[in-house]
């Protein structure tokens, strides 16, 4: 179960721009990795601080330096200082519970988006926030937790596959954008499964657990849309932004995430609605079979009731009963009883209730 | 039942561009035919490959490319190479689960959308992706399996019929998209075939059936509203676009097609709300039809409930009862038991619970 | 019962612009009515085809062709022919199925709206087609069926009342809108009543057939917005356009029906929500009546169980049941019967059951 | 019982600008009062048609004509006539089922929107038209019947309160609008209470009578809405208007109409949504108390069943039944009975069923 | 619970700009407080009326006048007057109903919003209205009571923390407003907290009281969204307002709280659609309980039914029963009761009912 919310009032009161991350992340020293490329070069290493990576922001090389940890405060304090990071901006990077959004602060543009992925063991969406620092000639990334969906984009930049190498640093942020939007894909894709498992058990025997699970799907998907519906907002601000730091010949590609997210956001929207027709199914089909067990069990006890209460006027100890003595009366009785069965079960057949 | 995502997640981690068809079409050979007209000429054949279509590009007469299978990599990379598409636009139309969109790329305009069409078996709608690039004398169009709704065209252009043959590439792309959007009245039809034959049924008697039908209506409907819901920003995108490949005396044609893709939705959304209408009608109708059988049935057990309890005092054991010995003592009871029958019956009767 | 979808499918595969009469009206001759007049003269007079009509348009006067029967096809053709109207225009004049609009051609406005009338033998709303072209000076107005609400514009016109003789055509088109637009009022004023009435029987005595009367009046008003949602814009078309055709002075009396227009919309989504109250009105009334004649019965059927249980006891047929022998047994039991029956009594009114 | 439509279809067919009062105020004379103002000077009179009133519109001096009762042909033409009112303004205005709008047409602004006031006996809302007429230094205000919300305005002219008298007639309009609009809060104070009232009830003992109580409070709501949501646009025109007959200094004050209006609106809201939360509480609390009842009344019966099986056995007269004549066989099945109604209350309780 | 309205009726009929406190803080005299600095004084001291702070107004340093008490009339017109605050102004700044808005009048920015803060007893929310006059280099700042969410920026003012000290009125504005905004998170985060333990109590044993909870969370959200809703478009305001006295450094601290108020709206939009969530598992969770419960219970009661429906026949006293004298008669009896018995149970559990 995804917490409803993370604990942001450790915050209040204190001036803007502290830096007090809000993450599950444990509290571990920060893995910094440094990749360093043009059409020509790579370099891959990992660093100790903010100071180790400084020197590659000067070279003309595209330079990706990737933070997994931001509650390390002492690294992250470094990259404030080194890179120029704006206070506001530092905060918001660690704190994860941020809204996905895009800011052009001229030197530099600021994206903070939310990176998805499947817990397999519980079925739950895990979310983990992603903050990209988009600059001239260098992308920095800071992630929560070691684990991503970016090593596709490293082994393009390792072995030079694709156009990845000849570009920019703006493209590499693109890269980075598309890897995350795409992988929402395949969450969508398990929740998609996960429905038409639901869907077929609903056809053939509706069970409590199946209401419980559509519950369960209705209520991810609720948190899958607050991380995703800010993302068209984002790439819209990044298409609309006349900041040079973005190449021209890059927007296609963004319109491209751009397009990607609307049709994530219509799935999530149409995978709502149908989780509320399942809902519906589930309940009208319950109600079905509910109403037929009632209905049988009660036409059966109406029956026996009234050749029920003929047997109990024959029971009474009455000393002048003319039937009793009759060697003819209990056959009758019997007969009278099978008469009237048979009458209600003609009665409530025509009636359309049996 | 459509499925409810398509397997997209294979290429997660691709560089963009990448061609990976995403079809249910067989992988088969694609099959490639051109129609080749103006005013005065007409030439149809079948080609093997984007190549052998390439003569055609530059001749002053329209040329209408047709190709039927895009999971067909080879040919799908030779029309990228040779008429210039942007990666982008290819890996677009090799995915069949895009959202129908129109993009202006200067020399040509790219467009996407679903072609729909009714599984006669099953009464479900199937749909098929359409890819149309509009250039300056040309139209290239990609189908994921063969069989579409354009043959009326293709007779028209063989029989020079209306005025087809006098315009240029697009006008053939307003064809083409008016044949496909057309189509969907059909469909829409169906489904208001399909209302009416459960709304009289609804009236006369109900049945389980019916609200199942409801549901899978809704959720038919459901799917079409999301292929067809961009087509309006899409046709919108084709009738502010400045670009000189299509001519203003086409943009009255294309209103036109606006006017039907509003139209449609307008259909859409009333037939849903009427859905849910229905549903609400069925739900009250089986309601109703419970509680009268629930009411009577009780009201029968309440009636004889008492008098059975009479019987039961007079079959008691015990050596001292007064009334057993009375000749008049039997009667007297049936009397009372009687007399509390219609006592009931009156109560409830003035109740209106009968 | 208005039928759900016009079957526009045989239109499918046609080239644009052919003209398919798609309406309920029979195939018979159209009737042509002309109207000629200015501020002094006045000449009313029928005629056979467009031809016949052609000498009026040249005149500085004010003419009015009316032409009932859009199914007759040399006619509508003869007017496309002669008054110069596009092929696509002339296509949605005989397609009743048109979503109301209007469009600025240049030479003449087209305005396409429905008119609505009450069948008062069912009490459902009939919708008519009406399209109108305004020229410089002249009006042409096309029907399905002959019967419309234009009546006492005529008489205006024959008495030269108010100041219609002494405008111009756009001043006659705006008469012609006024009409229908007025005579939706009394539609609503008819849906009005109907709801009075259902809603002084819901709170006497609810019947199910109140139910089937909200739900009727629900699918009338659906088809009621249908038909009146886009008229807001088409109006407001009217008022943004540029065309020379519309005076100034017009203006005002067009923004009066954009006034009325939403006042419908306004009045239309009032009683639907009101329709919504009423359903649930009646679905917690029924439930409670329900309720309430189920706790009764099953309370008596409570009481009796536990007293008939003691009776059943003393039915027992054990030769040492040391009770059965006392004289004051058969008391003493009836007397524990009225106890027990009564405590039950308490106790279920004391919880508040009774 | 407010009406649901006025008879509006009386109108049908007249030509536009006919003055046909639709009104529920009596057919009577007029009353027509002027009040004459400015800083200095004070006039006080009443005046039988609008030709008495002609004197004081050229005057330096604010006049404030307030005329009751609509219905007065003779006078409101007068009116139409003296101070220039287009034909359709003059439609409007006798017209009480006119949407709440403002026009400006030049020599004067128009002005209609709807005063409520609480019927003390029904507590339902009474809605009654006013129309304004803002000229240079004039206002004219119609009401339908006597009786308004404007007497403390007219003290303050009198006694020369605020700083009404030195301000000009955009200023008196002002005051009209916000008495009319200060009034609505009162109205929605009184809902507030009542809806208070109701909220109490349903914790402590939910009755059905609430929930009509509820339903009629949102009916009540509904029509409120329909009153009040135009205004904001009606002030909004006001605002952005750039007649010189509202001075900047008034902005200020309109703009706090605004405020009000929004104020206003968002309360009907909430008090819809909370009318919504209500209602589900009175639904699932009536629900709960069924369920209860039945459930325990259910237990109860299935607890004597099988034991009263019991009995019915040892009643049966069978010759050969070894148990009857056994002297411990009484008690051994009173104690079977006791055993298994034991058990079954065991059972049940530890399922949760009691 | 909070009270519906406030009793803002008293004011109807006033001339605009009375100043009538409308507030739930009781008649006491206003505390007054000064807190007047730059970079290197710092001065703090409390005051009995506006004009003893006069002083500070025209000192280069900044001034932070706080009144808790705006209930004080003549307090409230000392600062009207000596502050030159506009009669509405006032009007509104001791109407505590107002709804949140900014207004820019040249010399000064007026500013009202709600301060929410928990009443830990009853765990519902307070509202407490806030309003700010910010000038060029003072701000004032008007509460109902005393108590607020200021005090660490009272300390980092003293201790001189962060940038506070060097920066203007508007930072100190912002740093108001940003204290209130954080403050909101603490009041979801107690919602959230709320929920996770209705959740879990859904889950394992859903009770009525539940349900109560949820509705007063849904309520309280309600009346928390009315609050905050208005508070994006006044933060929008304050980002595109031209004023001077607001520098632009200080824009991008006011877009995050823009930021913060958008995020605070979607977790309460997230919320409700939670709390919906949860009833519906509430509902349908209790139905299943229910349902479950009456079919066991329903079912033993059709199983005995006819079996005692036999042991009735045979305590029939007719003399001529033949199956009474044979000595196996009673046992074949109970074998076919038992029979029976068992074919109802298979039956049952064949059909699933079981």
């Amino acid at each position: 179960m995804p917490k409803f919310t993370k604990t942001t009032s450790k915050k209040a009161g204190l001036p803007p721009g502290s830096i007090v991350p809000i993450t599950d992340g444990k509290a571990a020293a920060a893995r910094i990795t440094v990749i360093d490329y043009d059409a020509t070069s790579f370099e891959e290493r990992s660093a100790q601080s903010a100071e180790e990576c400084l020197p590659y922001k000067g070279r003309p090389s595209v330079t990706w330096i990737n933070v997994d940890g931001i509650q390390d405060v002492t690294v992250m304090e470094g990259f404030g200082e080194h890179f120029g990071l704006h206070p506001l901006v530092l905060e918001d990077i660690v704190d994860s519970a941020q809204r996905p959004k895009m800011e052009d602060l001229g030197d530099y543009i600021f994206v903070v988006l939310k990176m998805l992925s499947l817990d397999a063991a519980t079925g739950s969406v895990k979310s983990e926030q992603v903050a990209l620092i988009v600059g001239a000639d260098y992308v920095l990334s800071f992630q929560e937790v070691p684990g991503d969906v970016f090593d596709p984009i490293r082994e393009r930049l390792r072995s030079s596959k694709g156009r990845i190498r000849d570009r920019g640093a703006d493209y590499l942020a693109y890269a980075l954008l598309d890897a995350i939007v795409d992988n929402y894909f395949s969450i969508l894709e398990y929740f998609g499964e996960e429905m038409e498992g639901v869907e077929v058990g609903l056809v053939s025997a509706p069970t409590p657990e199946m209401l419980q699970t559509i519950y369960v799907l209705k209520r991810e998907l609720l948190f899958l849309r607050k991380s995703i519906w800010p993302l068209r907002e984002l790439v819209n601000g990044l298409l609309r932004t006349e900041s040079p730091l973005i190449h021209e010949r890059t927007m296609m590609y963004l319109r491209d995430i751009y397009d990607n997210a609307i049709q994530v956001m219509d799935t999530v929207e149409t995978f709502r609605e149908m989780l509320g027709g399942m809902r519906d199914t589930y309940i009208s089909s319950v109600s079905n079979r509910m109403n037929e067990v009632m209905k049988v069990l009660t036409i059966i006890a109406t029956i026996f009731i009234p050749i029920t209460f003929i047997a109990g006027i024959y029971g009474m100890n009455f000393q002048h009963m003319p039937e009793l003595s009759q060697p003819w009366g209990y056959f009758a009785a019997l007969g009278v009883m099978g008469v009237i069965g048979l009458i209600m079960v003609i009665y409530f057949s025509r009636k359309g209730w049996l």
